[in-house]
């Protein structure tokens, strides 16, 4: 068995080889570019140790790990159009540098790759797996848009954004667990766990990354916390600050919101420890946490096992930036 | 065995059942939008069409063609963004009526929808056809990009041009006799043989295509004719004309591409027909559907099974719009 981080190495190794042809290049060289500028490669090291929690790695496993990170890549290629963002990993995002109608056709073209990996897949498992892999790429698309909608909308409940994060970011998380588990031999219960694990974690990773972008250490961070607070995304901290404010506080928030003033971060944040935000927040990611545990205790394999899973989800949720 | 025309009535009935769930709405409704502003379907009924010559239709040639024709309309509605095109069919495009943000999310979505229908084959030749559909997919975008370069050079050959509109338009059509055929239990050489058949179909069908916006008759054309000169679009006739034009009649065309004046189609029309680029089109298109029609007697069953895919290339071949 291999540790989560000897796992990260080893993906990190096979993903080096090229992913695209090398004609036309208008097309490929963009690809390979935004597959190089990096990323933490998490979801295609959580395809492996969904395997090995139930059996050594199989190969296949490799080539469903190489198209859930083409697939990811995919969606950042497009949500950064979206989102008219110009940085990515603080490099230029694809339209950016190459224009619009290339990022739409490199994006497109990452999707069809990601495909392509998920045909490689020899087992008799190749049905399943497209299935999940359909079923979780529609609902990323799903989540985006609601994440699109949420910005028109004046209030999101706390609900509604956690059914947006689950389908925009955890389901993704939970089937490439559930996948490199189906290659591994599980039985249909002990997937099941596993998504849900999965789907838990990927909560209460947003917990910390809305927490981290408000929260964080700009010196460890890598960046000015604020982000979300400068564009008013509606996150956990801000969904939870305006359910718990008092009248005068959500009028404080209201008027910062309206308007550009230097001191805007600086004010929602105090605002922010006035509610105890932060507070809530650390205690929704843990309880997020737990129930993600339990899911990981019902699984039926001994606890040795498990060991990769835990050391993924302390290093998931102790990250700093 | 059912006739070109019994298939088209066949898959158009079958295809109006809704593609899409309900929610979010903002995401689905205007994916159903799309699809329902129609199309001559062409691309699925020859997925039905493969099948059919070799036996009778599997249910698993309707999940197929349903597959081909989402993913073509995919194709189409990020190619509208690209081209900033504001109608399609006679209907706003969907980034026009919806946004390109959502534009963007719902060619992705029809692709994702593809690949489930292309899940539900039942058949043990899933991981082939998922192979052919992937190499396909791949190849449509390389003939996007590259027609997306070629509108940046100043000169492209016929043979650059051919490549080209075989990646963007031919291989699909090809595919899609493919795949049927895979499903009716076709051997690997009759596939190559009908594949062939697809390929040269395809390229005498955008002979066609680019003819009848020169010289189709405005009447039944069901547009003024005309659209690719006025862009100056590096079409087969501008590229053949530009190969034998005399000195005096290429810069004549020059100049006519240079600026936008009321007499410009009709100029350059003028020319096209002092050329002969409206005879060699169609020396062209016999050309390649001879070529077609041989790939065709090269399959190996009996002539009557045929007689559908004759009803297709006659009915592509003399379209008038």
């Amino acid at each position: 068995m291999f540790s989560f981080q000897e796992l990260s190495e080893k993906f990190n190794q096979e993903f080096e080889h090229p992913h695209f042809p090398e004609t036309p290049s208008t097309l490929y060289e963009p690809g390979n570019y935004f597959l190089n500028i990096g990323g933490k490669r998490i979801r295609p090291v959580m395809c492996l140790l969904g395997n090995e929690l139930f059996s050594d790695i199989h190969p296949d496993a490799y080539q469903l790990a190489n198209a859930v990170e083409l697939f990811h890549n995919f969606t950042l290629v497009h949500d950064d159009m979206m989102d008219a963002a110009s940085l990515r990993r603080g490099k230029t995002t694809v339209h950016i540098k190459y224009g619009d109608n290339t990022a739409l056709l490199v994006g497109d073209v990452m999707m069809i790759r990601a495909y392509e990996y998920i045909q490689k897949i020899k087992s008799n498992h190749l049905s399943k797996i497209l299935q999940i892999f359909n079923q979780t790429a529609k609902e990323v698309c799903e989540g985006q848009q609601l994440d699109m909608d949420f910005e028109k909308m004046e209030k999101v409940s706390l609900d509604q954004y956690i059914h947006m994060i689950t389908l925009k970011t955890s389901v993704l998380l939970a089937a490439s667990l559930e996948m490199g588990a189906i290659i591994g031999g599980a039985s249909e219960n002990n997937c099941k766990q596993l998504y849900e694990f999965g789907k838990k974690i990927g909560i209460a990773f947003q917990v910390q990354d809305d927490y981290l972008d408000a929260f964080g250490d700009a010196a460890i961070f890598g960046k000015e916390p604020g982000g979300d607070i400068k564009q008013n995304k509606k996150t956990f901290l801000l969904i939870h600050a305006l359910e718990v404010a008092t009248a005068q506080q959500k009028k404080e928030l209201d008027e910062l919101m309206q308007k550009e003033s230097p001191d805007k971060v600086e004010k929602v944040l105090s605002i922010f420890k006035e509610c105890k935000v932060d507070e809530w927040a650390e205690s929704l990611k843990v309880k997020y946490m737990n129930e993600a545990f339990e899911h990981l205790e019902n699984i039926a394999v001994m606890d040795k096992r498990k060991k990769p899973l835990i050391e993924l989800a302390n290093y998931l949720m102790n990250r700093t930036k």
